[in-house]
């Protein structure tokens, strides 16, 4: 998120802009923590995790009445464009402010890829390559100790994340919200596999499809196996952006303020078929991008 | 290149193929290094860097009589299809086969991301991001003592490895075989940022474009700054492979034996346009990815 | 663990000894998994994590039976000396067969840093590391979403992780089994230090000390603040060894040759003020090196 | 170093001391660049790399004169004792000053571990490991392909680095300024080597001894090996601390303090047989830890 603060400022600037920077979010502005934002300000924050900007949930945006507020704001400092980066909540109140009047532009930002309008979302690739570092060292424990490992990860409603890094680390199953299998059969595929000679197996679990320790327990009672669990939790959300997250944040930004510069306001940055598009909001929202089904059937036959 | 080992293995074995390995390439069919490989002899080397099977530069396979020796061999060996691994050279050695008659599949992996025909090329998400991390720990020193810090980064004629990690990283010049920017205008530039503020900068030099000792000496003659240098080498080569890395060659190896099912062999795994595709070798020679050069702007855009 | 076992392999085999490698420890024994191990047996193994020759809880160990069987088996394979690698219990039963008249070295290795003799068990640095590295990146989400974070991590008698963990990453709270500060208090000092300005907090806790469900529940119903929780457990295990475990392996494996070759068997490899010593197991038992009083206060001093 | 900052002010303050941070060193005195430094300052800085107060070479502060002037502002700014970070040349400017009247205390800081006084430097642990993880991922590459790597590492006096990464890696020869085996041995060790059956070598060379592009043209020319060329370079002095680094930080500053409380200043903090301790700077200076040579030795009974 900080290489995308980095780059929509320097590119704004670059276009004649001047940037002001909103801590907090849509509460920060309810609060007016907001300050220009000069070239320097934001030097040094590209490989930093976290969020310079500070981050606030803030439910209470949801109401007409606040964001009307928000948008009187925003126009008495002289607010023209609106660059939010955020995930579905964030573009939602981005809509709000477009049709009060705002011109809005969203960047997808979660860790969980699941926005309309984009099959990426800046921030997935640096937590599945946590998750793959993780599970590599538990991976030497769990074969050194001939165990099976228990890897929560994120994921309330999509899988991708569980999905994407069990397919890069050799997960032997996956438990996705939309594939979860049930735990008897968790079981007997553990049963056959370690049958067949293997000696351990990691199981990834989606937060959404299963609790960790509801999975060890059931494991524990039905086979002769005994888990161990790890829960990643806010570990996945953190950390220097992988390259290509912060690769997509500066082409993403770019794009951002090019189509601001076009005219084409009140779009959400998404990446396409291998493209940058700026789709506009609505269109974005009814086009969604599921899990690929031959790639969790690919866990399966790779890992067996 | 281990996780397209085990995937191509798994996923063969799978469809019902019997699967040998050939270490060493091309030598190892003249030496008959050829060994049956099971599915429990690619467990556990998803995670690791290097090449399970070894690999060696073996220029004499462009020796016809030694290709015809190579192709007698495999036949001697009852094998139908040869699933090559590896750069242009491995790529020009198995359409060599393919013309002896031999149907072969090559997937692309070199760091380098110069291949015809595709997109993307399997170790380049993990080099650059290697580069990345390196980078991150030099502009530390950098920045605390406020010095220039040159990177020298693999990219003999294609300067993807550079860009890639200069945007990145925030590099504030990349010099690449394709922009080998003269060296009295990285003295300008230097200069000029260093007078707005800036105290330290990072260049990234693609071995290509110059040698970095090179254009140390050049800026210590014609500035006031003393500039220091890391050579990254062979480092870029190694290490875990990336989540997008292992997902790549998971999936670009379920397509390579698909292919082969389908009869759609003789052909380069390419990733294009966000999708995975077999096109011919020749098609696939014809069609080349240069860097983009909108990135190459944006470097400075977003650094300046 | 690897590192070890490649320097006692070289090692002793310099010093002109026959090695043999035993597979899951002393159930191996009985198992006769039993091999010769060479010099190139053990090469690349050392920035490995987990273990080469696996390992495995034995419990049956303490049964005399049992014990008298396995130096029966040792004694026919004409093994004269036996370096066991391992933590308490593997010392324990070091101790049962020397007691039978095998001759015996322990070189301590648990990454919970609590045996006796040594002020030093190889992995413990690994394993902290590991952890400051995830809580780093935990810090960077708590800090932008101003929330506070537990960390569990292992330690179920003894906190040095939590304590050492808790020191090097700046944790605001470590809860050990030494001192399992009531929650109440807890509760009391985060609202003290958000009041003064904190905006978000680390706690560690030591799985002996509290389960840490537990805590951020007691949290919840009593503060304003909503924890998160991070369980990392096996990972704390795995990964390629710190420098220092690397070099505390090769060195504590040297003098483990060393004093089976000068008659001083029996003992354990100890770290001791700043050397490494060989302790008879008796009097190593003796001197335990509990946590220290005041780098449990430091941690308050530093983060307050 | 920043974990050092962050300790010395908070333990300060905790001790009822103002403080105030100097920015880049000497030089900021005399520049007068000295501001307050509250308990929220140096938050979230302990894992960052790299210097929060900036450094800078300032060869100038050897003049009496500067010293005296140095002497006069401090006093003007009413500071009382002064806290210096670093290595020799910071050591003796504390030392001057001290013998102009100031109070002072050092804290040895400088990743080449070779201060008089102290087995220990911070900064030291995570140079050797950033070392020994580049070794790693280069190892992967030298041994597919069947490779010599050589790694050139900091150390232009003193070997250590170069020693200690080089047993913590594995690697089969380290060249250093206090044994700078001839190249000729260099090459009939890596013959013998290779002809028993090794496949590929890692040298690690200090820049004290040879420049490591010397040292390959000496081996391409004298034997049929190709050796490729790593330069680590500033990477090695950036980087979060490694738990070591940032716990000798955290203890180092506590005792720095608490010999001011006591009036046991004028001396450097001393890591001496696994204890801390204050040192009046002569008698400091007088005690050299050079590499142990038994460590040297083992690096060629291990790798052979």
């Amino acid at each position: 998120m900080n290489a995308a603060i980095r780059a929509i400022t320097r590119k704004a600037i670059h276009e004649g802009f001047n940037v002001f920077g909103i801590e907090r979010g849509y509460e920060g502005i309810l609060n007016e923590e907001i300050k220009p934002l000069l070239r320097r300000d934001v030097g040094g924050i590209i490989t930093t995790g976290g969020t310079y900007l500070k981050t606030a949930r803030f439910p209470e945006f949801k109401n007409p009445q606040v964001q009307q507020e928000a948008y009187r704001i925003l126009r008495q400092y002289d607010i023209d464009h609106l660059v939010v980066i955020g995930g579905d909540g964030s573009m939602a109140g981005a809509q709000a402010l477009t049709n009060l009047g705002m011109s809005t532009i969203t960047i997808p930002c979660t860790i969980d890829n699941d926005m309309g309008g984009t099959q990426y979302t800046i921030g997935f690739d640096t937590a599945v390559n946590t998750v793959v570092q993780c599970v590599g060292k538990i991976r030497d424990t769990s074969s050194a100790h001939e165990r099976v490992a228990i890897v929560e990860v994120m994921g309330r409603h999509a899988g991708h994340i569980a999905l994407q890094s069990g397919l890069a680390c050799g997960a032997e199953i996956v438990l996705l919200p939309e594939h979860p299998l049930p735990l008897t059969e968790v079981c007997e595929r553990l049963n056959e596999t370690h049958r067949n000679g293997k000696t351990y197996s990691v199981i990834i679990v989606a937060e959404g499809a299963y609790n960790s320790y509801e999975v060890s327990d059931f494991i524990k009672a039905n086979t002769y196996l005994d888990p161990s669990v790890t829960v990643l939790g806010y570990l996945q959300r953190g950390g220097a952006p992988s390259a290509m997250d912060a690769i997509m944040a500066a082409r993403m930004s770019e794009l951002a303020i090019d189509a601001l510069l076009d005219g084409r306001d009140n779009r959400i940055i998404g990446y396409v078929d291998g493209a940058l598009r700026a789709l506009p909001y609505k269109e974005a929202k009814e086009i969604t991008y599921p899990i690929q089904e031959e790639q969790y059937e690919l866990v399966s036959i790779l890992s067996s």
